[in-house]
């Protein structure tokens, strides 16, 4: 059996993506079911609450545009609150009503960008990866990361999944 | 640019079976850390146990040789007890070491079967999707299983995680 490259290359960042939506979509309906006050609430004892966890993957997100060279990311300044500190920080987090604004722009904007790259655009290298490195390990591409960030992003739903009562 | 089409090829493979041993390597990493009791313990209050996480995610892995035909399953009779009923079904669980036991030697093979398959083999149908979808869905092949079951990890992972004391 022979494989087109074109059918190839367009199947898999297809598969990429469509599991990044999934994701999303996923997340989209949890937070659709939650009130926020219950998104205000821990996850578990002495666990990471839903404001931080929306937070934290709305600035992981916002952070592909820089990894993707898509341009200026939006909500740079989430990364102090959700990223560089823990959700103890005592740092004020936004309303969560702004937080997911945040999560579903970056979202829309992010799927705006994907759909006018060009196929050969997934496979240079993302922007943490140095040209020596990329050189030894061409594997970390731009779709790589965009995979690596899905795995990410179902890990922390899976804690999320817990702010739903049983 | 022009991409090769075989060294694209096996990028795509790569990626993918690189971002599922990831998630396998913090698994154990993370089962080296906890003690059969803590295992044995709940990840959250009224929420799965890790023994019966670590039975699931035994039992989706091992169903990866039917989907991925790559031969009988290891393990089909932990379905009963981690995938067609919950943690609370009152059914007798396997001892830790024997889940883990599983758990290692499913992982240990699929690898091998993984390593014996020919790049386009990944791109064919896996065994749950009709040959009708597939013809109009052709993004729903091997690897994007492999990369759904790679999330699906994930998501349990996030939850394991909390069988660690703060």
């Amino acid at each position: 059996m022979e494989i087109q490259q074109e059918t190839t290359t367009a199947l898999f960042i297809k598969i990429a993506i469509s599991n990044w939506e999934l994701q999303n979509t996923r997340l989209n309906a949890l937070l659709e079911k939650l009130t926020d006050e219950q998104i205000a609430g821990f996850t578990a004892p002495d666990r990471n609450s839903g404001t931080y966890l929306l937070g934290h993957l709305t600035a992981v997100s916002d952070a592909l545009f820089t990894y993707l060279e898509l341009g200026d990311r939006l909500y740079p300044q989430l990364d102090e609150i959700f990223l560089k500190n823990p959700d103890t920080s005592g740092l004020e987090k936004p309303p969560i009503a702004d937080i997911k604004a945040a999560w579903h722009h970056v979202n829309t904007t992010l799927k705006q960008k994907f759909d006018a790259m060009q196929p050969e655009d997934w496979f240079t290298k993302h922007s943490a990866i140095s040209a020596e490195d990329f050189a030894k390990e061409p594997h970390r591409n731009k779709l790589n990361i965009l995979i690596n960030r899905t795995v990410h992003q179902g890990y922390h739903m899976g804690q999320l999944a817990y702010l739903v009562k049983k």
